[in-house]
């Protein structure tokens, strides 16, 4: 991955309703130092983050992106941000992507230590190659996520619901399951329910039935899953968020792990047992997920 | 809290024998920008680090936090820290500190994003006035942790007993506590085991008996815990490390959260019930935790 272009954002307030914020977007040369040792998004990752996939300089599903930039500040006691603000920066980054694939980072961090202020920032990358897992799929672990399905409601300071930046344990969990022979992973609450990837929602297909874990549950609402449901409605399927038993991945027709840049990669084996793949309806998601999506 | 010095280290392997590394150690401008916008710390919490109470320039308990911090390393699969260079840092830092009170902190992170190896630095910064808690004590909440206590030897990927940068849970539930009229929390597993505050250890007083809960419940070995039992069992305490549930916070004789940095804080109300605290005898306490220690 190569870095293309960042920029620092100045955030302004989320009631300030001037309609151009040029001034408070300052762009960096990102090969270049520029975070202060006092970040506390160095320090506790103590900061939200989004990733957003971007297209021949499209970048996708931005709007879903800023309203889950916004919950996850509520979340976590962050200010909230001024999503015309973080649009337009969106907008100035893309315009630094060139053909194919990109993503666009975008970090809102508590700020300095002792600091008046949040810090925030936007980064552009070209995106890694993700040919192969969109074509010949991912061999998955389940994961014990630690926590009972239970857990995101009684303790809310868990931040099960926010995509922050202390996901030390979602990185492991990756190793874990490369330790294994597999390239990605499942988490499952102790209690045996269905949650997510490390880094992708999951979707299993039932017939002509797609279900994904119900949000709420301690998982993030993925951006890409919510745009694919859309998709496959037009299309006459039916979706439903449920919850859902780990033997209900075992079980499904087909299932995939959706995010934001890798797409759709559908899963092949669960803990070395072979699940029904389909090359070629993956391939068609992944068409949908990477023509122009708003 | 202001920021005095820092260095950046470029980390040498673990069996790297030389016995100087000043050529490694860059002193750089703790105020101007010195870290990557691809810094996996920042993007992921996905490093380790330690806080050093420093007293009048003398580092307390270096060993300790480095033997911790080599420990956290292995947890999360990043290459062991040369502690010889890690001393080296701690030392060239500690020559910094005024007079007084400071923190030095070490970070190992992942590195930059993609790039070769992990980065290394550390702070220095004057510590903030803890007097209150030491002699006035504080308020806690109990807020639970959502994992159970078998979950630490279940899903080690939760890299529960690693000083991670994955820190925003524990800033969470400070902001959690203080919401609820509260200075501090002490997290329980859901089955309802003493752990842990957010950013400290539990000591329990029961008669002439000191007690903490055992490490390997998914909590941090404290390093001010283990020299404040040294020093108990010097005084011909007794102590003992225990499987702790709730109910014994409540009926202890006294209880304390003990860290590098604020030290002892008597522990006086536990979600509004009062708990008796000693003043005395806690400033006995500190009085041994200010005192130079290696």
């Amino acid at each position: 991955m190569a870095w293309r272009f960042a920029l620092l954002i100045e955030p302004a307030a989320s009631d300030e309703s001037r309609t151009d914020f040029a001034d408070t977007l300052t762009p960096i040369d990102p090969s270049a130092p520029a975070l202060s040792i006092g970040e506390l998004s160095t320090q506790r990752g103590d900061g939200i983050f989004e990733s957003i996939g971007v297209v021949d300089a499209h970048p996708q599903e931005v709007q879903a992106h800023l309203e889950r930039l916004a919950h996850s500040a509520q979340v976590c006691d962050l200010p909230a941000p001024n999503l015309a603000q973080w649009a337009q920066a969106v907008s100035v980054a893309a315009a630094q992507c060139p053909p194919g694939e990109c993503v666009i980072k975008l970090i809102l961090s508590r700020g300095v230590e002792h600091g008046p202020a949040p810090t925030a920032w936007v980064t552009v990358a070209s995106a890694a190659d993700n040919t192969a897992a969109r074509e010949n799929g991912v061999r998955v672990v389940v994961l014990d996520r630690g926590f009972d399905s239970g857990a995101p409601a009684r303790a809310p300071w868990l931040l099960l619901g926010a995509k922050t930046l202390s996901y030390a344990p979602n990185m492991a969990a990756l190793r874990e399951a490369r330790r294994r022979g597999a390239d990605d992973a499942v988490f499952v609450s102790s209690d045996g329910v269905l949650l997510e990837g490390p880094t992708s929602s999951l979707v299993l297909r039932q017939g002509d039935r797609f279900v994904t874990p119900a949000p709420g549950a301690g998982i993030l609402h993925g951006t890409t899953q919510l745009s694919l449901f859309a998709h496959l409605e037009d299309r006459g399927f039916e979706t439903a968020y449920e919850t859902l038993p780990t033997a209900a991945l075992l079980e499904a027709d087909a299932a995939w792990l959706v995010s934001s840049v890798r797409l759709a990669a559908g899963i092949t084996a669960v803990d070395d047992a072979p699940l029904p793949y389909d090359p070629a309806f993956t391939r068609e998601l992944n068409d949908y997920l990477l023509s122009p999506r708003s």
